[in-house]
């Protein structure tokens, strides 16, 4: 596991609010851990005329991966545009959880508790087989932990339609906001309620499917919440 | 309100997974008044060099806007590089909701539950002080229906600090997958288990501020789960 710094680039330091700006590696692998979705950001150019394409996909992280600062994994069908387009091009992975809503004593200083983590860097094609299933059972035990390990193993006409993209984890920058609004003094000085209110994301309870007398596997029953 | 079917140009009519498209503009505008974060992609350049730059941001939604198919409405500081480059830009903002796991019975057929809206479009700069006020009061009521009324009117410097942007809803793809995995007949018929889990987001209770002696107002318990 690497101990990079964040931020090693102009292009992933943070801007405005730097106040938000955690500097710790270990505080964006935490995010990457427990975050499902990322926001891809790749340039399409159609007719001539390019324009950014933000998609949401499934991911994960090889922190021993074979990229600078670890490898953050994608994958899609190998007929998808955005996959094309975003080989060997830059792109930009940002993942995002929402942790509260700040209901702050005046509409300037209502904000959003959040962690966010914005990754740029040149997409890989994965070639080697190896690395190909290794980043496609690492999004599978994203989803559900040890889940891969349960499954059969993949067929060659399936590991030939997905295709899987390494962006290296090297360029990140990391923002987060927590607690309370920061208000004006006179706004509290004036007596008006100020406060916030935490979101989550909660699973709920294994669906099973049409086969109900079959039970739900282990890895799934520590997924999802108890029945 | 518009009915302006979606989808009306190729940019945003959806390449993969057409069996997950959804052709209803009111499915779109039900999930954009049930999000609450958007991803903004806008295209930056550095030394010459040009990438896309993707930002959680809040947001909210006039469907009587200006602009066609109704309004996107973004805001941040007028010093936020992102801003200077979305600005008479093609911009993305792509808003995601996670549903659900999908814990299918091979690898290939895992997948996610969600709904994704895909908007594309120039992002104006709203120059209009009236506009900008009742884009910032749909922000605030976005996270918290109702409270912009209830709170101070901005002062001059706040909205001279703030810059508002707008994005037509007219070229908008919305796809969405829900309910149980897909599988391959035979392995439905070798009795291997499949389903899904559920994922929603939660509010909590308000937590007060500093003056716990406050009550909580009306709007904010409205929004957060009871104490």
């Amino acid at each position: 596991m690497t101990t990079t710094p964040l931020s090693p680039t102009p292009r992933t330091t943070v801007g405005r609010g730097r106040n938000r700006m955690v500097e710790d590696r270990a505080a964006l692998h935490a995010l990457l851990a427990d975050a499902l979705v990322a926001h891809l950001g790749v340039t399409v150019t159609r007719d001539g005329h390019s324009h950014p394409l933000v998609l949401p996909t499934a991911y994960a992280v090889d922190l021993d991966g074979p990229d600078t600062g670890g490898t953050l994994y994608l994958h899609g069908s190998v007929a998808a545009g955005w996959l094309r387009a975003a080989t060997d091009a830059t792109v930009c992975v940002t993942i995002t959880e929402l942790d509260g809503l700040v209901t702050a004593r005046s509409a300037f200083h209502h904000s959003m508790n959040y962690r966010s983590a914005v990754v740029i860097g040149t997409a890989r094609a994965v070639d080697d087989p190896a690395e190909c299933r290794h980043a496609l059972d690492l999004i599978v035990d994203h989803m559900v932990p040890g889940r891969s390990a349960t499954l059969r193993a993949s067929t060659r006409k399936e590991l030939a339609a997905t295709a899987v993209l390494a962006v290296p984890l090297l360029e990140a920058s990391l923002k987060a906001r927590a607690g309370g609004p920061v208000d004006d003094p006179e706004d509290v000085a004036a007596g008006i309620w100020g406060g916030h209110i935490p979101v989550r994301r909660v699973v709920g309870a294994a669906v099973s499917d049409i086969d109900a007398d079959v039970p739900v596997p282990a890895d799934v029953r520590a997924r999802a919440a108890a029945l």
